[in-house]
């Protein structure tokens, strides 16, 4: 057989080992927590779209929430904005609540724009459609710093009766309280609280690292798949550096509450989610029940 | 019986008047277009949204599609930026085009806001969610004036399908071009093309003007039914000012292609809308078929 | 604004006043027991129907069930039959049911007919149908009073059914016992069963007294809102009159099988029931569950 | 084998025969009118509700439509009524039309009682329930006769609406005019017009004679298949008497607007209906197109 | 009447009288284990399809087991194959497996085939299909005996879809294992899973024997309604013969996990599905919980 | 970037490439004929099943219809039955087409078990199933060989009923005819017949051929993309051989009934359908309307 046949055919084998994934996560829902690096830069971003939308079309139900830090301060700047503080952090008053707000709408509604250019159907919704996500305002240590919330209830009927009638929904992370007033959510805890409140089969983390470390000086020591136990016990001993504790905590919280896997992905890899979910190369870190089975055998 | 009870029965009695009309638009379709004053004053913002959050609630199907133009002036002046001009006419440029959008897409969320506060499903999308809104370039007298476009598809599946779901769809005019590129669209026009591709039963403008006079000079010769064919004899007799000339066009349009009345009303007069909707007081100017029945008996 | 701009306003304040309580009831079930002087005169009658009619059309699902005492009396005479007595208690025979069953189809038919007059579909049924009330025999004091049924069991189902189909149903009091033989049913019990069954967020009953007082003899002291154990307490001191206690002991039964509110309302008001449901008027008596958050707030 | 098993082998040969019949129209419409002999003796009228029921389980959506004139003309004479005419003909006033309600709808109730008591569900409705029968009111050549209706609409959606639900309606022949008021009609007429607008496979009048004869005075010669157009040319002979003349063009009518079979049938023969679909045994006329298939092989 | 009316009339009364028992057994499950006599002789053969189809018509909800024993020994010689032994054991080795599926996919489909022709909507598929039967090898006292399977899971969505969608399902008892390898089953045990995952309402074995005796000796002691206590108390009594104890355990089996009736009939009687099932002749045996009402009354 | 990472990137750039291809053939209906080598050969048949369950996965709604000639043929001989012919023509007498009944629903089987081991739910049916296949006795060249059917019939909603219930659907070529006597059909035939009823998007044939030759004695004039007037004329110009000339007519007919694309696959090569749909080598020939897009760019 020719050279070029053998290309084509490799490809076709690639696509029967996706089979068996496929297979298994069908009309799953899987929870995208979409930010950082994978965020910034146009090439990745492409590779994270068109990620999440072969996922839909294969069969899952992907929902993706995302932030938006890094264009909400390019934003703050250019409106000539001056942050305040409190004790040190930064207050969400309502100038910067507001500019956060049409900040993440159109990140929002780029991601649809993207979505939809590979023929899939988007729909971009904040917590505030269909009063989507419900908030209390957060206190840092006692201290008012504004319009910040903390997730108290998430209407799941919404994202159910949009995936019912095949939207691929887009959240970003604006919540409402009692009041009917804006706030500010942590994009982290937005995806966690959806992937809990649906009993998402995956909640998935793009990040700006590689995963959790048995040994942070090693980068020998990843660790592909983590059950809880194993990751309580790592924090525990201390092991766990700052960024990521809340983090892990956030993970362990989604797993507790039925979320199968959770994983905490480097995106600055290109085509990461697929390569987690559709081969057997653990590229980054999976949290997991202590008694679920592991796939993955390294190389 | 005493004063206090009779004016408990007047309230009754307001209730049972509306019960024919609510009778007679039980789950039809009204593509409200909301701007001008009625969405600069916080009172009567809040008297729109009342009013067609209670058309949802007694079993209409409202859609709102909003402007925001003063809005979007307010901030551009705000971040500083310089108006380009093609021959006298304002250019959308991309920044203007990406501030636009995030304008438009701080008011959409807004106006969701006050719905859900008034415990209505709402959901609130841009002509990019679905791609609800195709758009091509549109030029003005052959001259490139930048990301404005003209509507040449309504994917009237995705308002169908949110209204199934029971939302109250609110549509900022936003559009894609066949390359996925963000365009400006005209609230009149974007209201306008909804209306005719979902077949609406009714189409109502509130605006800035009490409705359409036989001689505009003259206070009392406001029509409150005005049939196409006497609205085009008025236009071809040079009747119809300025701004009102393609409102008045856009109207005839719709009725022709299949929109039962078309509303054109004052934004001013706090309830406009359940006026015209609920009473036989015709406070605006309604268009319609030759060959429609009447309703407003004048007072 | 002139005079009769500002009548036209005051009506749209009232029909946006009513969004709330049309809000908080949508798609919920309300039984209104129909009968007494509400019945005989055609004003009070026609306002009844009004309300009704309106309550449906808002989003609610009444089912109406009525008597038809006065009318069956009547016709008991027309026909010149001779009543018969056991321990002084009125006996339904074969031929008094009979005429009773033939006064109750006609009344029956009759209220159908202005429901579908103000363009809302009703149908008229009786327990007969479906089987919706089975009976068993009641004895008075031991004694045989003929076909007098009392309700064994309420096949929901059939209502459920004709609710879905989007009817307003109309019940008159007749069941079937287990051989198919036809009783009369006091219609309030009737009422009671059904709101039972259906877990109805409401009952309703248009009565020809005011309500319940705390001191009979004073008008003044007449209770808007009375929590179970309040009621139970009254009856036990003996404040509660003849006709008023079974009345009152069936709406407590209601309230501890399910049903959120009964009321007790003087069907001589006109429009007692929009006055009840749609304003903070209570004018009449309603009996909650004693941790029930209160509505009225007087005038 | 014993006698007695050949017994029980005979039953389940007849079940055998019948399975084609069943085949054939299975979820297949029939209109039964339901009057004459069949409805005054009691042990015939148990005979029909047994029939109609077992076509109900069967597979079959039955509709039964019936009169009630012997009935009637009891009750206005235990009212004491004085029957009014115009030019020889009777007169439906108020209180005669009253009265029919209430006898035709203690009628229906005994019907569905019956069915009821055979475990089937029946639901007991008039022309005025759903405004299934729309009428204007009938003139004898050009004489008022009172409350006699003609069908001018038929509303088909409530009773596809119940046979949806599984109900087997049972309707009787009263109609409400534009102004909502209450007529009488024919039932062969109303039978007639329920099969024409729902489309019904058979309809199958229940009567006091034979079928059609091809000379009246020979009993020999009954027809039991008979074309329209054969009709027709009977009709146009004279060969046709007095009562039938009406009934077959209603047959006729009913053919060419797409009812497939009408029936005339001896209802003085016990199980007539079962006899005439589960056999082939024409034991009365079947009207048909010209073209249709013929069932009957005599005997 | 005439001699041939009344023949007429004593079948309308034979269907009549199996009213109570379409009404009682509408839309119930029941499985048909077909096999023996009634499966080689073409005569009764056709009659239990009549009945089965019968059933399926006039509401009940079939499903047909089979087996093929006398058709594979028939096969198994024309092929010139070689019975091995074990123990005294066929063993099914992989070239009769093949045979006897090849044979059972014949039975399977000729049984498809008869009841298409009586124009029901027939299915034809083995255990492999929707993998309906999970099994695992089986083992006689420890020594293997080849592809011969015992089933662990029944996959009864596969037949609700196929009911679901008026299919008459026909199974062939083949089975696969977690291997997917084939396996053969006892038709009786096949038939018996099916019923106890679906909860049938009946399961019938058409066998070649008469019932269950109180006496084996005494033709006249056939027991018509058996409660599972005292089939226990037979068998342990050692009144019960060889073959017909482990079907009488896979009655008792069936009872108890919620099958309502387990009915032994002698299949060498034409229609002894519908005798047992629509007349009071109790024909076979019936397996029942202690509790349950008896239908036969003998003669 | 290390060349492990390297490789799985490669793996998922595969995936990316296959999701305009997943996209539009989304819920498209696909029948694959199954037959020559790619089912003599295991691990070819492997591929197959593979790439038609990935089909299947990805969200196709793909059905097999499959051929058995060499197995039959083989099983003739076991069975040592003597082929009778008709002027040359092998005949299908009565024992024949009751072994190919057998051997086709072997291989049926055997499918099934293939696609179930894959996790998915297959279902396979023959043309007797739901009556799906009807047919008429087929002469050649008015001789009678045998049970030879040409279809008449195809009852499609047994498969879309299938399809609904989330089978694939796999089907042997056997039919009835109106006497339910049972015919063997040409697998091709059947393809072509299914395709056509379903309005398939596509019909693909997995052959022993590599497609279509602009030249046959030119390997290197294969044709990619074949639009049906120059199929015919190819046809016409005599360059279409033997064989191929029949097949090449029904891909023709299914062009011309509503299949979008017809797929002439060279069954030998593994894979060949995911690279056909999956890729732009054409590796087959593709016949297709004169005026559809062609895709296929060589390599």
């Amino acid at each position: 057989m020719e050279k070029s046949m053998q290309k084509y055919l490799d490809k076709a084998e690639v696509l029967i080992e996706a089979l068996p994934y496929i297979q298994r996560f069908n009309r799953k829902i899987i929870v995208v927590k979409y930010g950082g690096s994978a965020m910034v830069d146009e090439t990745l971003k492409e590779r994270v779209i068109q990620d999440v939308t072969l996922l839909k079309l294969v069969g899952f139900k992907p929902i993706i929430v995302h932030g938006g830090g890094k264009e909400i301060s390019k934003w703050v700047g250019k409106v000539g904005m001056e942050p305040e503080f409190v004790n040190g952090l930064r207050v969400t008053d309502e100038a910067t609540m507001e500019l956060a707000e049409m900040v993440l709408g159109k990140v929002n509604k780029s991601l649809v724009q993207l979505v939809e250019s590979l023929g899939v159907r988007a729909i971009g919704i904040s917590g505030k459609d269909g009063k989507l996500l419900s908030v209390e305002k957060k206190y840092a240590d006692g201290e008012d710093i504004g319009f910040v919330g903390e997730i108290t209830h998430v209407n799941a009927d919404i994202l159910y009766d949009l995936l019912e009638k095949d939207f691929l929904p887009i959240v970003c992370p604006i919540g409402l309280d009692d009041a009917y007033q804006t706030y500010n959510i942590n994009a982290d805890d937005a995806a966690c609280a959806i992937a809990r409140a649906m009993k998402a089969e995956k909640l998935a983390f793009l990040t700006d690292i590689e995963g959790v470390y048995k040994d942070p000086d090693d980068p020998d020591t990843l660790i592909s798949e983590l059950p809880v136990t194993e990751a309580e016990a790592l924090m525990n001993q201390g092991y766990i550096g700052g960024g990521m504790l809340p983090k892990l905590q956030n993970c362990i919280d989604a797993i507790e509450n039925g979320v199968s896997r959770v994983h905490i992905l480097d995106g600055r890899i290109p085509h990461c989610l697929l390569l987690e979910i559709f081969t057997n190369k653990g590229i980054g870190t999976a949290i997991l029940n202590d008694t679920d089975e592991r796939y993955y055998q390294g190389e």
